[in-house]
């Protein structure tokens, strides 16, 4: 998994930042975690072939998430995308596209509305699934959970050179398939192979107030991106934005014992992250502030 | 008056152009032409006091002209602005930044619809008017003609000296205001001042096709920018999308007489402007190629 930023900015563009976007690539697949105003232009900026993007999730309908999407959508039209569109989002978003795209668009679009609040999966492939989760903002909000399942066992050297099975069944071995001799006999993949990596997680909390259930979802995740619009020393204003702070970001990263954590959503008071990191760093040691243009190794 | 391009690029953002925005300053007002996704960063990016902008003019629906309108106007109402907004358009925009826009802004919007396709006032200010005519598009389409009037007249020294009008008149008399002596002997303001700087006129003709009844709009304009999205070498796609070529846009130029001609709104096929001007300026020599950024003085 590899994540890339696109906007770490909350509410309005600020010192060169811009509003919330980014590319989670999978296996050479790209999802677009919401698209604020100007990401069609940083996909651009940072090379991100767009129109490999199948999979569209929006968080919530306050602009800084979502007003870059029309443009997007229109330009994939004019580039004559005709591959199919999902879009993971609230209800809403559906007339506002409508609206504005009323003529015919050289592709389908697919809506899938978020409604539950509890951990839902939404997007079910073959090794990746998305799950949605309602987070608490002050409009109805979602957060986004993407796993990788590997699935793909391991052979064990000295086991299989003691048998002889055809070399191509190993792969079948792999995937979890039992082989079988022309005599009868049967031998089961857990002998000759071991567990694989383990699944791959991926937590996008989206804005949020500080709530510690978002450690439960995020347990153990490999990243988790957990906006911090601001610093402990406005807590009250955070508290009353139903936003977090970077050290309110840390405990949850601390509380859920995720591998890496990833800040950003900073507000346009603050010229760089610099605080924020120092702050985020008291209280878990493996953060890094999000970055334009900067990509994160997931694994 | 100083013209600053903000985005010059037709359809979709390409090689680092943005889509149509540009901002007209008069007199330190400034007023805002069309507003393409991003207007909002490009605004940042040039220094432009967005806050001083009370009118602002969109030519029509295509979405490379209005798309940034909606990420501006939430920005403004988190600014807290609080002056009235002005807002001249096709009706249907209303609607878009309505559903949008469903919460209470800090400010109000007053809109005034595009729907005459003849020359018609839509803003008269004091030394300012802005007229809205319809141009050939492929939906409806209004240019927009700006007109700077200079009503002050300049004293004539040597008349001025041969009488003793007192010096706090001067200014009236520049204003077309008669002088009277104690003796009622009347001093008619024409003898003893000269007209002043012609008014000055800039004309947007926004996308139009070919149509030499825009040379009679512009007719003797200080400045005119005109659209040339494509070379002469595609004409036909030009007419075919109701586009012009570099050489229409000089012809509209040069059978208008036209001080400066401005041309932009390049399709994303073209890396650079290099060929447009050369096209241009085989038949109108005073043509500038829009750059973003750049600022154009229109005397």
């Amino acid at each position: 998994m590899k994540l890339t930023i696109l906007g770490c900015n909350a509410a309005s563009p600020a010192y060169g930042r811009h509003p919330t976007a980014q590319i989670l690539e999978i296996d050479g697949e790209l999802f677009l975690i919401d698209c604020g105003e100007g990401t069609q232009m940083r996909m651009q900026d940072f090379n991100i072939k767009s129109a490999r993007i199948n999979n569209v999730f929006i968080s919530h309908m306050h602009g800084d998430h979502y007003f870059g999407l029309i443009g997007w959508l229109n330009s994939q039209s004019l580039f004559g995308r005709t591959r199919k569109l999902h879009i993971y989002c609230p209800e809403k978003l559906k007339a506002i596209v409508e609206i504005q795209l009323d003529y015919k668009l050289s592709y389908e679009i697919v809506y899938t509305f978020l409604q539950e609040a509890e951990e839902t999966k939404i997007y079910d492939g073959e090794k990746i699934t998305v799950s949605s989760f309602a987070v608490k903002h002050s409009i109805p909000t979602w957060g986004f959970k993407f796993l990788k399942k590997n699935r793909k066992r391991v052979l064990i050297p000295e086991k299989i050179r003691a048998l002889e099975i055809p070399k191509y069944y190993y792969s079948k071995l792999c995937d979890g398939i039992n082989y079988t001799f022309a005599d009868g006999r049967e031998i089961n993949y857990e002998e000759v192979t071991a567990p694989g990596k383990p699944n791959l997680t991926y937590v996008y909390s989206a804005d949020t107030i500080f709530d510690e259930a978002l450690a439960k979802i995020a347990a153990n995740a490999n990243c988790l991106y957990h906006e911090a619009t601001y610093l402990d020393a406005q807590l009250d204003k955070a508290t009353a934005r139903f936003h977090s702070t970077a050290r309110q970001a840390a405990t949850i990263a601390k509380l859920a014992n995720t591998k890496l954590l990833i800040i950003g959503h900073y507000s346009s008071k603050y010229i760089n992250a610099d605080a924020h990191l120092e702050e985020a760093k008291c209280i878990f040691a493996n953060v890094k502030c999000a970055v334009e243009g900067e990509s994160y190794c997931i694994d």
